[in-house]
């Protein structure tokens, strides 16, 4: 999709598309006071104060007409130059725009304003000449907006809209627009049966129905398979702890923000842990450790909580409690580099698995211009900074190096991928960190006897397995590889009466080698009941009749096409065997 | 162990004993001062005000030193009845004894007090007649003891002994005592790295280490698949929600005090669920349900919280936060018992895996001379309970009726087991709810058309997965069987340089198979790496050496005795295949 706000021509064209806007509202609600409307990446938009009233999609085709009637009647656009005064004059009546005027730049002597027929608007410009260049523009949809965006204030209406310059762009916007909607997870998630909300849960909790939980749990049985090989022991800690281990751990100082209230009683308090690196710390320090124990790879399927603002929460993608997959590597200085290569290989092989093409590696180095804002130890940076250079250079990786976007305690690198609607997501990350190691005061014996601070890595493969299923679900549009499909074959006898024994026995026979089969004996039609197979994305249905029976073979049809295919029962297992194996997509 | 409570010889012995003790006490600190020392199943205590004095183990000796000092000095013991009146005079300096006479019965117009050499103590007796009667005793241990079991009260010490007739009933006891300590599942979780606590994480929250970790998810594993081949469908919902989630269920009005503290941030409450009860309501009601969809079986490994006071919880076996095994049925009235039949069924078949015999059902039912204790359904309630009856008959299992303890909701089955160390356990629960469905207006659409309430049953197998590997720790020792095995084999070369190599081809071949297997290349002796792999209760361990590396073929010895077997590595699997199948526990 186009970027409007990076667009010259097409922003000039949405900036007039929102005075238009505006102008026509004017028309229809004599009382509206208008706020501001911006350019924004994705067209236009405009808060505006209708008074109590809420603003239905049939009052948008309204206000669309009228937008066209103006654009038609070729009005003149403009330009009005005036003085501050002036400008409070002008607008006297109307307090956004007073508001506006007076927290404009002194040194701006010129307060500039556009004008079309009667109706006159504030506006740095520059706009068309004429109403009738805007002709292809659409209305997108409207919602509520505190005014500047405190829950305080007013509710105005925002309308967004977008204009391009002919129509075949507008067309194919809208068309990429109604695609992306199509691929929402909420939507796919709702067919599928993946996840629901409820108010009295609360935002940002999803309940995982069946087919979502039994997605979650293979991810999980996956990722924790890939880890053990690699000799990671795993963990399972409680979600929750007192404030203390949190203020040793410095959360409670630089994230409290962003965490769940404080649950205190008889002299207790606890609170929801926003990350389990803490836990993992105490596991580490629960023994001791000689240098020829590390590197220690402590890994866990975590559940941890963040406070998110109810706005902010959506669907699985972005929610209050979610699931790491998270891990904590504690290595010896000299360890960094084969521990951080191991990591990246790691990441590599899952993307394999999953057909994730990394948009982008993101290093996150110390600026060495502001030392102090930085864990001090220059030594160790410098080295940790080249090793990971060093690590991404040995696998030939392209990466961008970012200056002074490391975190306090430690270099970082970020794999960035890119969503199915074309948003920006950093998946896997893997953290150094030097700091956690000095507040926990973590040891390991060295083989000349003196007690060292290991090095602590961070790392997350697939993220928070929440958001994975979240991007899983939009990049397959629900059609999950066989492996993780939570139903892999649907069996529809042709007839009840005659084929229904057969369908049973197909069914335990592959149910026996462990894939998940059902069959459909219901009093519907084959055809019915095959449409339904393909809306839940099933990867195999069987239709078994006479000929199946006879021949005791199998014919399925795959999702991804119409083509109906015989096999005899063990070619088919092999088939299916194989594709699992492979981790197939399609 | 003997009941000293309700067996009437060892009741007056320990009375007598606890007299015995105060006398002593008061020989050795002048000041002290006493409370009570009442007879309880495991002997008797004394809670003695000693100022801020906090006795040692080394102050229990000098305390039992001088008791027998005592019993061997003959005195008398005698008894003395006082009027109320008499009895404060007598005690007039004793905040203690003030406070006891004060709450005696109106009615009691004799107090009884026992004398034996200058030290008299208020007692309802009998007492024995001497001393010397005493001989046989044992002080236990010592720990703080609220006045009146009160926070804000002061700090008392609690002394605990017994006593006995004789020397070898005493003898036994102990050993018993020594025994249970043994099979105490905190002292073999830390000798086994299950699990940890840590004062930061805060109490009754423990975490599970590596071993616990996996043992932990192999039960879960073990008893979805069960679940998943019943037709039980599982989800995994948020451990929170909104506190009104909890005021419609009828959490919020009965089980407050259970629940921990609520979270309030920007207008919202949540609070961590102690059931999750509600959820699964929730989960029923985002369809609609049609009779032929009936029964519908939710599961959840499911992690609750309840806030046990810090002094209750203990190890894995009560804690904060658990994970129960817990499923919901939705059931019409009409298939209870099929249903009901089903769990039994399960419950028998899991305890049969496991080698678990029942020590008691237990079938809590309506008072009916107390409707009104119940929830108001005449019909319900006698045919539920009349179908529990019957399906119990079917199995032919006995059982116990317990008028009168039914919840409010419905009748319910309890499965009492015993533990390693003699207490009693409630695991399993089956329990009907006819009050879930109206407070979440379930609903489904009958035969007819009509909108009917389905019954709820409640239902868990396992309990909690903690507390259900506390039993198991205590009951195996630690020796679990092999396919809950966290480690399965250990490999010890018998010389490294010789036969390492092919050690590491055994752990690939066993590997490859899906055993669990470690190579010890340590540089230790191989007797002391046996003595670790017996220690850590590890199935195996295979000792390879010239003859094995030869003849290609494996020795072992089992965890259970001191034999080496040689069997080739088909052989070898083959058995172990088996003994993983067969769930044996040895």
């Amino acid at each position: 999709m186009k970027d409007v706000l990076n667009n010259e021509k097409l922003n000039i064209l949405n900036h007039s598309c929102a005075h238009l806007l505006a102008h026509a509202v004017k028309k229809l609600y004599p009382d509206a006071k208008f706020w501001v409307g911006p350019v924004i990446e994705e067209g236009f938009y405009y808060d505006i104060d209708l008074g109590d009233k809420s603003l239905t999609e049939e009052d948008l085709s309204q206000i669309e007409k009228e937008m066209k009637k103006i654009s038609k009647s070729n009005k003149l656009i403009k330009r009005i130059e005036l003085s501050k005064e002036e400008a409070l004059e002008m607008f006297k009546d109307d307090i956004y725009k007073i508001d506006l005027i007076q927290r404009m730049d002194e040194n701006d002597n010129v307060i500039s304003a556009y004008k079309q027929e009667d109706f006159i608007d504030l506006c740095r410009g520059p706009h068309v000449e004429s109403t009738k260049e805007l002709k292809y523009f659409k209305l997108l949809k409207v919602s509520g907006a505190y005014w500047k965006g405190d829950a305080k204030n007013k509710m105005l209406q925002r309308i967004y809209g977008i204009c391009f310059s002919n129509q075949g762009d507008l067309d194919s916007h809208l068309k990429a627009l109604e695609e992306a909607k199509s691929c929402d997870h909420r939507k796919i998630c709702k067919d599928l049966d993946i996840f629901m909300s409820h108010e009295l849960v609360g935002s940002g909790l999803p309940l995982w129905l069946p087919n979502g939980a039994f997605i979650f749990h293979e991810l999980e049985e996956y990722i924790k398979k890939k880890e053990y090989d690699l000799g990671y022991e795993h963990v399972y800690t409680p979600c929750l702890a007192t404030s203390n281990l949190y203020k040793i751990s410095g959360h409670w100082d630089h994230y409290r923000e962003d965490m769940f209230p404080l649950m205190e009683r008889d002299g207790e308090e606890f609170v929801l842990r926003p990350m389990n690196c803490p836990h993992h710390m105490l596991i580490y320090k629960n023994e001791l450790h000689s240098y020829k124990d590390l590197p220690i790879r402590i890994g866990e399927l975590a559940h941890d909580f963040r406070f998110e603002s109810s706005g902010a929460v959506c669907g699985i993608e972005r929610v209050r409690t979610f699931c790491q997959n998270d891990a904590h590597l504690f290595v010896r200085p000299d360890q960094i580099e084969d521990e951080f290569h191991r990591v990246v290989d790691l990441i590599l092989d899952v993307y394999k698995d999953f057909n994730i093409t990394p948009l982008s590696f993101r290093l996150s180095l110390r600026d060495p211009e502001n030392k102090e804002k930085y864990f001090p130890d220059d030594e160790m940076w410098e080295k940790a900074e080249s090793t990971i250079r060093k690590v991404l250079d040995d696998i030939d990786i392209d990466y961008i190096e970012a200056k002074g976007e490391a975190a306090f305690y430690g270099p970082k690198l970020d794999v960035q991928i890119k969503t199915a609607v074309g948003h920006e997501l950093s998946l896997s990350t893997c953290q150094l960190d030097f700091l956690l190691p000095e507040r926990f005061e973590l040891n390991y014996i060295d083989s000349d006897g003196s007690k060292k601070r290991p090095v602590v890595i961070h790392r997350a493969i697939l993220g928070s397995i929440d958001r994975f299923i979240a991007y899983l679900v939009e990049v397959t549009k629900g059609a999950f590889p066989l492996w993780l499909s939570p139903k892999q074959i649907n069996i529809i006898p042709v007839n009840n009466q005659y084929h229904l024994e057969y369908a049973n026995k197909i069914k335990d026979m592959l149910n026996e080698k462990g894939f998940r089969v059902s069959v459909d004996s219901r009093d519907e039609k084959v055809s019915y009941k095959m449409r339904e197979c393909a809306m839940s994305k099933i990867p195999y249905t069987l239709i078994l009749g006479d000929k199946e029976k006879e021949e005791e073979i199998i014919s399925y049809r795959h999702r991804s096409n119409d083509e109906t295919i015989s096999l005899n029962i063990d070619e088919f297992i092999k088939k299916l065997n194989k594709e699992i194996k492979d981790k197939l997509i399609n």
